[in-house]
């Protein structure tokens, strides 16, 4: 990083002014102590200090291509200067050149696609259109996931971040996950008879099968815990879908555009969605931006029928051009081939530097979407933090990690790993050690 | 307008991949034949065959500042070159100056702000954030409204668009609006006892005041017809909502920003919110933004709670930058008072040259925010197309607007007159002139 832009701007005013003036996401205002960044490139970005980060969370596993990446700068400035804003009623260039590309790069079948603003509103129209296709009302959607905050999105995430939100949109039957660490139906995975995909079709039998719309879940579960179901699990949700005529809805907000080493998670598992929900990666970020993409079939059952979706900035040009020089990205540079073979590194690293922790209860990744789970012991496997909580324990590793200038998202007992599909062995290299120095600590909270 | 921009695009590309891959909000798919347009510079913009329009619309009522203005354009390029995205929980330049800006400008008290991508989601978290001020949950919202249309948002909006949205958010209870001329207590403004507000209260009592967080209402009315309330509406409504504990949410997405003549609706009724809601008007729709006002008593109700309120562009850099430089001109360039100059010439132009047609029911604006409304018969004041729908004589109301090269927004069976707010005194008796002559057209389907 050549620029220094900090030496132009009064930081003491940015914290200032934030302090006075902004109220910030998912905390608690008055113990706030936000870092003022106003620089970053490629896995790396400065703080108002001049300390340097390196992003092993791609923000908030979302730039996926890393930070300023000149293509996508240069595409903003471009469509900037030509058009920033039009009616999305008309037809324009970048949308409709985003829309073709996007179906070269979804899965067979998902040709059509609907735009908003982010991953939330994608879900929220996801849901529209499944009721509208159907006829039918009832969601199916998972305990551990999370879709959005907005009042259907919400409802569909079953995390634990209800009040005050609650009550939100009705009509949402929760299921649980195949999460194999902690199987919720005491069983161990190649033992098992995939209860996490049973108890699904008992759950649509006392819902009754003509009231369930959809059934939506992330192709591999994100901020509750990089949770990589076996393939079968894909495989016989799909035909409980086929069996009752239920849409599968496949959120690849997180999981989407190189992130598991696939250009989306359910590439993984062979199988074809019906609606698909996007956001994040679509353009990392750059610019708020979102879809949802429509298989052939779905299109089909709701052409003929007014559409009750809609917002002000649905496929936003300046969006949609820095969507459009994104995904060329991505190709032109290889940087979803990268993401698998770093991925590989992941996997190697975890094994071989990070297992041997006391501390570790368990590891997994798929490419660059990777969990550590810290847990007190492994036997009881008791998370080393309370649930749904967090702890002293976590805050030093945390500080251990910045002290380092790694910068990681944390959550509850969870280190994510889940850097720009960009990054390099170097780095990933670098960002280990310093984890390896931060589980040290926690070895010592082990009983 | 001197560029050409369409000279490098390839337009039937641009219609072809339109109609084989996206999905457009409010509309039946099969029967869209969307105009291309790719270039557009203050009130007007063009399409692929080189046709101008001038855009008496603001697009969705969201150009206030007009189509590529220089300085909103340029501060676009410059953070998209400094610095694109980085996570909400980090103070960053733009959205500290854009928060101190807005303190300046929004009423009295109102100093606080949480960032969202639009309109929708601005209202999704104002109901958040009044539910956790008030550990209360119903929320009063009215019937002819629009308040966006995710879950929570559709649900508060009351305007007719709800299978197959419903079932939505629960808790929203519906009141009547202050619409003067199709008054539904059957009362006429000056001989009336304010039933429109009245009738909240007797709501309010059979809900229980202990169970009402909020009431959340549009400044002036927008998409569901422009009704101008009388100011002892909001002088009794802030009343109420002091007497019963009761929030008052003032949603100023689009009439914020000038559209009214004053920087916000609610400067024009001389009370205060609780919390006010914003977005189009903040940056003119160049990048999607939104955003949540908060009093300062409402700010210390929520400021020790952990905020269950977040999205992943909240705050977004270059959508903040575009914010700050579009306010910067809103005030440099005088634009909020062209806004008030203009909508004078509007209320005179109405009474002038359109109010002689028989087929006018009724005529009315706030600034920029005007409307006309047709009518089969001025004694029954029987709308000229049936209720929430729409029918020939519109369409040709607003094909011969078109072929004059004059876009407006039409809705049922009314015409908004919602220019951007850089509008000229020649530009409005260009576009009055075209209304003259398309209404001859309506006093045709005259009874």
């Amino acid at each position: 990083m050549n620029t220094n832009i900090c030496d132009k701007v009064n930081t003491n005013d940015v914290y200032e002014n934030d302090r006075n003036h902004v109220i910030h996401s998912w905390s608690v205002q008055s113990k706030l102590n936000p870092l003022v960044v106003n620089e970053a490139k490629g896995c790396y970005f400065k703080d108002d200090k001049g300390k340097e980060y390196l992003d092993m969370a791609a923000q908030l596993v979302n730039q996926n291509i890393g930070h300023q990446h000149p293509k996508v700068v240069q595409a903003i400035k471009e469509q900037a200067e030509k058009l920033c804003y039009v009616v999305p009623s008309f037809a324009t260039e970048s949308r409709s050149s985003l829309a073709k590309l996007l179906s070269e790069v979804t899965p067979k079948g998902i040709n059509h696609f609907f735009f908003t603003n982010g991953g939330s509103d994608a879900n929220e129209n996801a849901i529209k259109i499944a009721r509208m296709a159907t006829g039918k009302w009832k969601i199916i959607s998972r305990y551990r996931s999370y879709h959005g905050s907005t009042y259907g999105a919400i409802a569909m995430t079953g995390d634990p971040r209800r009040p005050p939100v609650e009550p939100a949109m009705p009509g949402v039957v929760r299921v649980f996950d195949p999460y194999c660490y902690r199987c919720t139906f005491g069983k161990e995975h190649g033992k098992c008879n995939m209860e996490c995909v049973k108890h699904i079709e008992e759950t649509i039998m006392y819902e009754n099968p003509d009231t369930v719309a959809a059934i939506i879940i992330e192709a591999v579960t994100g901020s509750n815990g990089i949770f990589i179901p076996p393939k079968e699990y894909f495989t016989e949700l799909r035909a409980l879908c086929d069996k009752y005529k239920i849409l599968l809805i496949v959120d690849e907000v997180m999981s989407g555009f190189g992130r598991t080493g696939e250009w989306f998670g359910i590439d993984n598992f062979e199988v074809l969605p019906d609606i698909m929900t996007m956001a994040k990666g679509i353009n990392s970020g750059y610019i708020p931006l979102g879809a949802v993409g429509l298989s052939d079939e779905v299109t089909k059952a709701i052409y003929d029928k007014n559409l009750f979706c809609g917002l002000t900035y649905s496929g936003h040009p300046v969006a949609c051009a820095a969507a459009v020089a994104t995904i060329k990205a991505y190709k032109e540079e290889k940087i979803i081939e990268n993401a698998k073979l770093q991925g590989t590194l992941m996997t190697e690293l975890l094994e071989e530097q990070i297992k041997k922790h006391k501390c570790i209860g368990n590891v997994r990744n798929i490419g660059l979407f990777g969990c550590i789970e810290l847990v007190k012991n492994r036997n009881t496997k008791e998370p080393i933090v309370p649930w749904n909580g967090s702890g002293e324990v976590m805050d030093k590793v945390k500080k251990s990690l910045m002290d380092d200038g790694i910068y990681m998202y944390i959550r509850w007992n969870y280190i994510f790993i889940v850097p720009p599909c960009i990054i390099n062995e170097e780095e990933m290299k670098k960002a280990f050690i310093a984890i390896d120095k931060a589980l040290d600590i926690a070895d010592g909270y082990v009983e």
